[in-house]
């Protein structure tokens, strides 16, 4: 066989097999009980919403031909304005100019890399942080800095001292992150702009959990309180990432990104040389499916993934040994599980699906340095209470077994 | 408003808006003759087809399910199993594991500029070429170098003499290329493989117009050749681009990949971070409807197209003026035309749609130097023949008036 390496750009040495989909490769087993995927109930998709969509589209003479033939790369224009008019209730005044439709969210971080980062250049990001974002921007070779926020006590000069290029953006998922669960404050969310401002970095705010609380209150996003401060979307410096996979559907893969007008018009640039346009027939069924039922089909989803977030709360309670402690989030699909130091999220996995047929994400995944050895990822979304309590009582059991032999 | 240039990429220096798709904007205008686009004639879309597809995986409670979840970034198993017995017909032995669906095949473009291409690498492209690639391949910063073929003669030792660094790929589009809608002949073929193999550089060909052939007998694949010389396609050195845009719709946006495995499975992970998968709800219409009808449906196509292009031609040699040339394509979707030298296509279009009201994509654009003023390129796929007539007619006269004045 040909060596293809020598062919190859610099940046594929960071291009690795990501974990998680590797794992979700494997769990075809019906028999393992499953906390690995971040992927939503099919049991909730509005199937019959959205073949009737479909239909109405594919039937009607005139949408027909728009929906099958090549479109402009900046999106469907009723979606934008419907977009645009959905942003508004969340408190965000844009229009549709500042609005892109993307394959998913993930295609905005790939975007977004490819925008921002020159090889070496430093990206600040959540330690932990969404894999697939790391994933996104390896492509374009950046270094690593840790987002400031609760976590951390960062002042603004430790970015700029030795050893630390300017970073340029900060990516920051504040609303039910993946993989910890968690939140910030608003408080922390005007610290976070604050610090930005400071060390002068684009913020990058990705809401893919937004539509997911079920309790507490809303807080304003990132987004909305620099568009207040800044008088107006296009002077503000927030690039915001929405998407329908977790609200809707994700096989759609319809996302958005809302950015000031010359930030978005480079990215309309990115999205024509890279792939043209989204589906402008999908992008036609989502905006049918979305402005008709999007509010009360999230209600649905919240209530039943509420129950299996309290469900998986109470499971661990109940059964977890005292030194795991793990977040409880206010919404979103995952719990962020600490072991004792001693315990290795990837090797508890080898055990747990051999020994218990239990499946998670290890930790260290989501840490750029790949630290965070002893923590793991649990989703919840996917099972029913009853699964979710035998999957927990059984990677319990092994955590109790660990501790035994220890 | 915010300065955001400070925080961009080198590589978005490169990023400009693409004179195609900005001139496909302004041409809503209803008394306008556009020989501008690419696109394929809408009134052809097997829309019917299409339509039953959807609706008959959508109301299959398991195949629904699976059409509207997160998938695998490979691409849907069936299809890409049909895929390998189709490439095998076209004389391409391979597996389902030799190929990669996906958004069309300028994903595949970006794809193959984000694993070859570091910063300052040369790229070989024909003079002139497919503009669409040279947008994928700018975002990574290549410099691009003349490649061997019919219209220049190349040596092989002139790719590594002074000023030229060694080429990392071959980019060719070898059936009715884009721009110009000539084809290599079976002997050029063998030559490119020739050259690329002593100056040791893999090949890319891109097959966008493949079924669009309306004389001459088929002519085998680079990709064919490659592989028969190889003794296997794992130890070839060609990527092979196909998309179903012009034999289907270009709105679903499958396309796909045929590589060697190592090759595949790093464009496997490049789509992994790039957007996760290609919609499997589409990828599975795209199969039923491809595997049901593509034959006798590019069987249509190719009627219908063959007598735009033949009424096209005919216009050409009535009306234009001696001292204007252009290609007589066996396929495909363009002619291409060499104006006098005193003649730039941009000044010809703006006058063209101001006087004449016609347009068409001056050539500049598809050369890599921007040279080739003198050059347009005229779509036939669009319009009915006395609308073809009409607009040559039309356009001859401006040159006929340029003459005059000159």
């Amino acid at each position: 066989m040909e060596d293809w390496s020598k062919y190859y750009a610099s940046r594929t040495s960071r291009m690795t097999a990501s974990d998680i989909r590797e794992i979700l490769k494997l769990l075809d087993q019906p028999d393992i009980i499953s906390f690995a995927g971040g992927i939503p109930d099919p049991a909730l998709f509005p199937k019959k919403e959205i073949a009737a969509a479909y239909q109405n589209i594919l039937t009607d003479p005139k949408r027909s031909t728009a929906a099958l033939q090549y479109a402009v790369s900046e999106g469907y224009q009723p979606l934008r304005e419907w977009l645009a008019g959905y942003m508004a209730k969340l408190g965000v005044q844009c229009t549709a100019d500042n609005i892109l439709i993307t394959n998913g969210s993930q295609q905005a971080l790939d975007f977004i890399g490819k925008l921002f980062i020159s090889p070496g250049d430093t990206v600040l990001v959540g330690w932990p942080t969404y894999l697939g974002a790391l994933q996104a921007f390896n492509a374009y070779e950046p270094v690593y800095d840790v987002l400031p926020g609760p976590d951390n006590n960062r002042t603004p000069e430790s970015y700029g001292g030795p050893g630390h290029s300017k970073p340029k953006f900060a990516y920051s998922m504040p609303e039910f992150q993946n993989p910890t669960g968690t939140s910030l404050t608003l408080e922390q969310r005007k610290q976070l702009l604050d610090v930005a401002d400071i060390i002068d970095v684009p913020i990058i705010e990705d809401t893919a959990y937004e539509k997911l609380r079920y309790d507490g209150d809303r807080v304003p996003s990132i987004m909305q309180i620099a568009v207040e401060r800044a008088g107006g979307i296009d002077n503000c410096k927030v690039i915001y990432l929405g998407t329908f996979s977790k609200s809707i559907v994700p096989a759609l893969r319809i996302g958005w990104v809302v950015a000031p007008k010359p930030v978005l018009r480079k990215l309309v640039l990115i999205k024509q040389a890279s792939d043209l346009h989204v589906s402008p027939l999908n992008q036609m069924v989502m905006h049918e499916v979305a402005s008709a039922i999007i509010e009360p089909h999230t209600e649905l989803i919240r209530k039943k993934y509420k129950t299996r977030r309290d469900a998986m709360l109470k499971a661990m309670a109940t059964y977890m040994p005292k030194d795991v402690s793990w977040t409880k989030p206010e919404g979103g699909m995952f719990l962020w599980v600490t072991l004792p130091q001693h315990i290795d999220g990837s090797e508890l996995l080898k055990t747990a699906i051999e020994k218990a047929r239990v499946a998670f994400v290890p930790g260290a995944a989501f840490y750029a340095d790949r630290s965070g050895h002893n923590t793991i990822r649990l989703n919840f979304s996917l099972n029913d209470p009853p699964v979710i309590e035998e999957g927990i009582k059984r990677l319990a059991g092994l955590l109790q077994d660990a501790k035994a032999a220890a």
